[in-house]
């Protein structure tokens, strides 16, 4: 089945990724995360919760984070509104000038998730819900109509996807604009998610459905690919693949990881697919990495401890290629005496090039200088040498950190090089 | 696409698993995991490897390990055999009474990666594992040819599939019995492993595949599930995860995660999928946490932290359905003041049995004894209740431990209860 050449991701971290971490995430932090967020490529981002702040103290600085965000008339907020006074604060914000331009309002497709998660029974929760939509869409704020464990719940098991068209069609009558078929806890699998939005797409055509995974059980790369293989554009996820539960007094409902599905790992999935996602994958990873500091620990990213899979580029080798602080991946050659040449320089020079080329095709032009570079006398027999590189500098003249070194981890040349680019 | 009903997973735990591990593993324990395997129900395992013990020292016990495995005619046992020194001891073993039943031979479709694994060019490589494969079927050993990197290569990318074609040939020339597509640093993605397969299995019928994937960037499970899909019924996997580049003195090729799919992740998919695999699901993750404590440290299992995904059971409870030490998950009971009854114990009973009827239909002649249960005045108001429960003893007349409290934390009973079961 064709895939959708092109999707649209939603960063969760700044709301479902953070609200279960207990420590209080400064504002000015937040806003430095979404910052990066938009920079790397972003355009519709999570970026608070209206939740009571006393329930979910995480967010107590909700209008704080508003009114600091980096505005841009492509780039699309979206706030959660749990009840009618989370919604009123929201549009007081709003028509101070620094709203959002999407909510998520929420109900579950369990009845026993909806009491765990909001005390109310499906018929206690509809009326004020309804009030929320209709009112939000009034005032231009696009509506996404979450539909929580609409693969299953935590607390009674399966769910009839008949639960997940009656609320489907209800938020619809309501004026939603998007439909989120929220996987709460993880206990969605591929062949149900391919069942699933293959009815929903079906019955709804034209209905914008949004994909949300919780990667709790391992299948959110899965899962995320069989919603994309029936043609659901909207993904959800959240860097370091964290969220879940709300951290507040009441008692958990659900043990274990229960993360959304990881940002990075999707990012770096969907480009190995030659899905267009718009983002800096790399930089995905390396901000991460900071969510981590902030959240100080390690979270559950593969390719935050892995990195992408190694492809060489297209593009020939050039200044825009070397980023500060990235490593280039390491290259192996066997080194054999004959090899030795005129000078250790030059022999060094070779290896350097033939390591540089595993990454990118190196262009004629391309110029090394090596006066900084430490070269210990040759291997006298033959080697396998594997060489890596960090880049320390960039611009006209960028400069490499390299090591070369034995498989007995014997080191063959290490230090700085610099590299230029003439026209070759 | 219709999956297979019925797989074959091989557990690598006890090789691939551990062979990273620098604290070495006493013989003893991991004989007890293998028994604790063979009693879950795996039938292949990878046992060791022949491995020179001073270059891998997690195998210097690999001899004895063979002398302690539990046997029967349908378990098959299978060693690593990286040379032909490796065959000759492991021959020895088999003449002795106490071998495999099948071995391991190893290439890689990327010279590169060969080199650094084994340093050996493809052309030097291929005929001592030439005379390998032939010696080890000549003694009546099953050979599966494994193709390293045959998804894409951490240190030169992109791998033509036409290399790893012309190693399936050669290990079908000289007597393999399995292939082994290995993805060694998780390069694969499941569209490349669809297509890939799809060539394969096209090319080669009858030939049996094994799928050999690690999760390095996450996307394990979603390729066994893309390699189950074009039919390959062979699957490799780890509990927790973890595995990877031996830990020798050799200098890292591959840096970040680099473990097997995980086992226990795997095997709730499948089931999850209707896929039967004949190995206990909960075992397998008690399995995974009890290898954790071995190797000291969390590993990377989802469902090891989260528990399989929460159905109710289509059997009705009974005494076997009981695990001593197990939790049931919570349920949750919406309690207002009008269901209060003629007695605190009567009112407890009736929300103990609609707990557990969240996880069984219970049966007519199921018999409650609360005697030791502490039960609280009951809550004035409408409440939100959570009641779980732990397995304290079973048999005939298991015992449960049973807490129930209401969304503010606050406990409304607890204590063990007995349960009994009578002809309903």
């Amino acid at each position: 089945m064709a895939i959708p050449r092109q999707v649209n991701i939603c960063e969760c971290w700044a709301r479902d990724g953070i609200q279960g971490e207990e420590r209080f995430i400064p504002t000015e932090i937040k806003l430095q995360m979404i910052n990066q967020m938009v920079r790397l490529g972003f355009r519709r981002m999570e970026a608070t919760s209206f939740s009571h702040p006393k329930l979910v103290k995480q967010f107590a600085d909700s209008v704080e984070v508003l009114k600091g965000l980096p505005r841009a008339d492509d780039i699309s907020y979206i706030a959660i509104v749990p009840n009618q006074k989370a919604l009123e604060r929201l549009l007081d914000c709003c028509q101070a000038g620094y709203g959002v331009q999407e909510i998520t309002a929420i109900i579950s497709a369990s009845e026993d998730h909806l009491l765990a998660n909001l005390e109310r029974t499906m018929e206690e929760a509809k009326p004020p819900l309804a009030k929320i939509v209709r009112q939000a869409r009034s005032e231009g704020l696009k509506v996404i109509g979450c539909i929580g464990t609409s693969f299953g719940c935590p607390l009674s098991g399966e769910v009839p996807l008949q639960r997940v068209v009656e609320l489907t069609d209800w938020y619809l009558e309501q004026g939603a604009d998007y439909i989120m078929l929220g996987d709460t806890t993880g206990e969605a699998n591929p062949l149900q998610v391919r069942r699933v939005y293959q009815e929903m797409l079906g019955r709804y055509p034209g209905v914008d459905f949004i994909a949300h995974f919780h990667d709790t059980r391992g299948m959110g790369l899965a899962n995320t690919l069989a919603a994309l293989e029936q043609g659901v554009v909207y993904h959800d996820s959240s860097l370091g693949g964290i969220g879940g539960q709300p951290s507040t007094k009441r008692p958990k409902y659900h043990y274990g990881l229960s993360g959304n599905t990881c940002t990075e790992d999707m990012l770096v999935m969907l480009d190995e697919l030659g899905v267009d996602t718009g983002i800096d994958t790399i930089g995905a990873i390396e901000l991460s990495r900071r969510a981590e500091e902030i959240c100080g620990r390690e979270m559950l990213g593969h390719t935050t401890r892995s990195g992408p899979v190694r492809r060489c580029s297209s593009q020939p080798l050039g200044a825009s290629a070397l980023k500060p602080g990235r490593e280039v991946a390491p290259a192996l050659l066997l080194w054999q005496p004959e090899m030795a040449g005129a000078s250790d320089a030059q022999v060094a020079e070779d290896i350097i090039r033939h390591a540089l080329g595993k990454s990118w095709p190196v262009p004629g032009g391309l110029k090394l200088k090596l006066d900084d570079l430490d070269i210990k006398p040759w291997p006298g027999q033959r080697s396998v040498l594997l060489t890596r590189f960090t880049v320390l500098e960039v611009g006209e003249r960028p400069r490499l950190q390299a090591l070369c070194h034995k498989s007995d981890g014997e080191i063959v040349f290490q230090g700085p090089l610099s590299v230029t680019f003439t026209a070759g």
